[in-house]
């Protein structure tokens, strides 16, 4: 059983080292961490390095540590993005189609979010096999991604193939009914661009009854 | 200068001390880590580690070493996410307006990424002050993000200081023209929602000559 995650929040000076200096702190304390992003703030020569950790105990002494660390000029416990923005579904495809399932998605998310649920609904219209596929097989390393939606009229190739290597990791796939081979490829396939973002977001809400794996149709 | 930004994505074997073993053979090549994420991969034991560095020269012999790892199953170069999923403009608010701000943006950036930009639209439906600032302060620890659309009814109290906090680190926030006190927070404040969506992309779009810096008005 892992350990509830907490996330930490250091303002630093901008500069190597930082990442080398404070995992040590983070390590000794015996937090396992799962996330680290380093931003860089154009103006004021500061680094925001934000980890999330799972963490034994209470992190007080942790972070009394890396404020010990000279490099740190703040740090501070906040809340985990699993917390703030939760579970991400990930739509892409032509603009037009983009639009509408996120449409559906996010009024859909509104109704489980509004009853405890955290549901994030991101987007990138694309055009092109090698920048879709890319973004599809990008979906994989991206934190927090429970599902994707393929919004388009065209897609298959070296995207279905994609498709495949993503559901392989435990992705959900849904696509909108369109001509190529992706639909083939997809856990679930929605003519309505709408509805398509609804479902996807009820197979991904523990709010809702909803599981893909109890339909008896693939095809809507 | 800041080197050319990579992406290297790792398979190992699940548990601790990767993070330890895979930095430690970065460092010595002289990588400068940017991003970490571990993605737990539920069925197989296996972790995707993914990481963006700022790497000094050919990859190749640091991947070599990657690989030597007992730990590690596969390393490989992969794009960044910077090249395939870009800036991201984060919408936060109600469902009503969240879905018709992220229709205006979403078709525009369209416009834009078929002319080689690459911008996200990513979109949060949420309710409550304590939510709706922790958000928009969480979206400073963002990677990529560059700006905030406020798409709600009313919005105020805290949401308003975490406003000013992420536009004092750097984000351009566009607010709908809203009751409450968040609009007088704002760089920008638009009326009609799809307009919000256009504007902030065209904002933050390398491909488009708006810049908000130079508008006359800040309330449209």
């Amino acid at each position: 059983m892992a350990n509830p995650k907490i996330g930490i929040e250091i303002l630093s000076a901008s500069g190597p080292g930082i990442l080398h200096a404070t995992t040590g702190v983070i390590a000794r304390h015996n937090g396992n961490i799962t996330s680290v992003e380093i931003i860089e703030e154009g103006k004021a020569g500061n680094d925001h390095v934000y980890f999330e950790i799972e963490a034994q105990g209470d992190p007080a002494p942790m972070l009394e540590d890396l404020r010990k660390l000279p490099i740190v000029r703040h740090a501070a416990q906040v809340a985990t993005m699993e917390k703030i923005y939760g579970k991400r579904i990930i739509i892409v495809g032509g603009g037009a189609q983009v639009g509408q399932v996120a449409l559906g998605a996010i009024s859909e998310a509104d109704r489980h979010n509004i009853r405890g649920e955290h549901i994030s609904i991101d987007t990138i219209p694309l055009v092109g096999e090698e920048s879709l596929a890319a973004a599809v097989r990008a979906a994989g390393r991206l934190p927090r991604v429970k599902a994707l939606v393929m919004a388009g009229s065209l897609m298959g190739g070296d995207i279905e193939q994609a498709v495949r290597e993503v559901r392989a990791q435990g992705l959900l796939v849904v696509s909108l009914n369109m001509a190529g081979s992706v639909p083939e490829a997809a856990d679930l396939v929605v003519t309505d661009p709408v509805q398509a973002g609804v479902m996807t977001v009820m197979a991904v809400a523990d709010t809702a009854k909803f599981s893909v794996g109890r339909l008896t149709r693939r095809i809507f």
